[in-house]
């Protein structure tokens, strides 16, 4: 695998041709200056990584052959995170964390305590990229616009665990996650935690409150911090 | 506990009396306005948390009496962390947030593939007694200096478990945590990771090499990601 991977979304590639545009165009053939017969590594988001060679450049396009296509990852373990809408800075963290760690979906809630109410779709869409790009966990996870609490774990309730994060609780991620678990939903309270009622709701819905850690931890990193558990009680690696 | 806590270091606390200066009088008696007679939660770093009345306040001084002292958290279980340097940025969140999850010393190395070369010792002394201040993880660590690994590794060869990050290591945590370890030193390395050589000279003095995620996580990430999955391996919580 080269050093540098473009990314190019699964309708721009068909049988044996893919094309890059916007930012991959342009990082591709004006920063790294890729030129008519180059070989490069491509990914799609979905797992795919593709060995392909530029044969056409243009104003804003750059077309390839493919040579190579290989599956990389299709992981059968999913998860369905939501969290608390936090600060722009704290969120930047935690989408890049939980895309490098490996997440199916990202949803940022709006909650009772959460500050912040907009959500920078195209933003996060671009964090996600990059993190990919850095830590080569090549499925890029679906990206929700907000929702409530409930539209989410409507949305979601379809996972074989619902997990709450919760200071005060008295299980941990050890009682919950094993090499059976196949898929889970997990949420994270904003800064200040959920209210009583949105706990008493999500609980009424089959989430059960799990304890991360014995110290007060920070939006961000209870979030790293439980997606690593899990990914290290699940499989070990 | 009330919400805010100020800091004590132990030199200043005696029987029944403790005195706040410097930055922590000017919050405690300046921004929070606190008045002779007020009531206080204090802590010193070693874990104990003392509730003290405010009986003096000078022009740089605040002196209290200290009314009860509490041990919170005596943690007998250590672990000694050093990273590599890397970048301010990731370097503020790694004492952060390894400060919140629990360690018992911080040390910066100078390895092959570290950039910078300085460290700023009461920068990142502010960072560790701010994430106590939030996490309520009340043992301060203890902070290095920059070190070379094989300092290092002669300093802390006291405990039960060596561990060294390493993206290709076939074992991964569960392999090496038991709820009988009782002290780890944790080694990693800069972004681009250690030398061969470096591999190779701290295998030689008994460290095990550990894979933390598949993917190829930044060393901040990798960095929280390993100290998340020690304590719940460890301890469940």
């Amino acid at each position: 695998m080269h050093e540098y991977l473009f990314f190019c979304s699964p309708d721009r590639i068909d049988n044996n041709k893919l094309s890059l545009v916007d930012a991959e165009f342009k990082h591709c053939c004006r920063v790294l200056r890729h030129k008519v017969g180059d070989e490069i590594d491509v990914f799609d988001g979905t797992g795919t990584l593709y060995h392909a060679k530029i044969i056409k450049i243009g104003k804003h396009i750059a077309s390839c052959k493919i040579l190579k296509r290989s599956i990389v990852n299709k992981n059968k373990f999913t998860i369905h995170l939501a969290v608390g809408l936090v600060k722009s800075k704290a969120l930047d963290l935690i989408v890049s964390q939980a895309t490098s760690l490996g997440i199916t979906s990202f949803t940022p809630l709006a909650t009772e305590h959460s500050i912040k109410r907009k959500f920078n779709h195209a933003r996060y869409q671009k964090k996600m990229l990059e993190a990919i790009k850095q830590s080569r966990q090549l499925t890029l996870p679906r990206i929700n616009n907000i929702m409530s609490l409930s539209e989410w774990h409507n949305r979601y309730d379809i996972t074989d665990l619902k997990l709450v994060g919760y200071q005060h609780a008295d299980k941990s991620l050890p009682t919950f996650i094993t090499g059976k678990t196949k898929s889970v939903a997990l949420v994270i309270g904003p800064e200040g935690g959920f209210t009583n009622s949105e706990l008493k709701s999500v609980k009424k819905v089959g989430f059960q409150a799990v304890n991360i850690n014995k110290n007060r931890l920070r939006t961000e990193l209870a979030v790293t911090a439980t997606l690593s558990g899990i990914h290290i009680l699940k499989g070990g690696k």
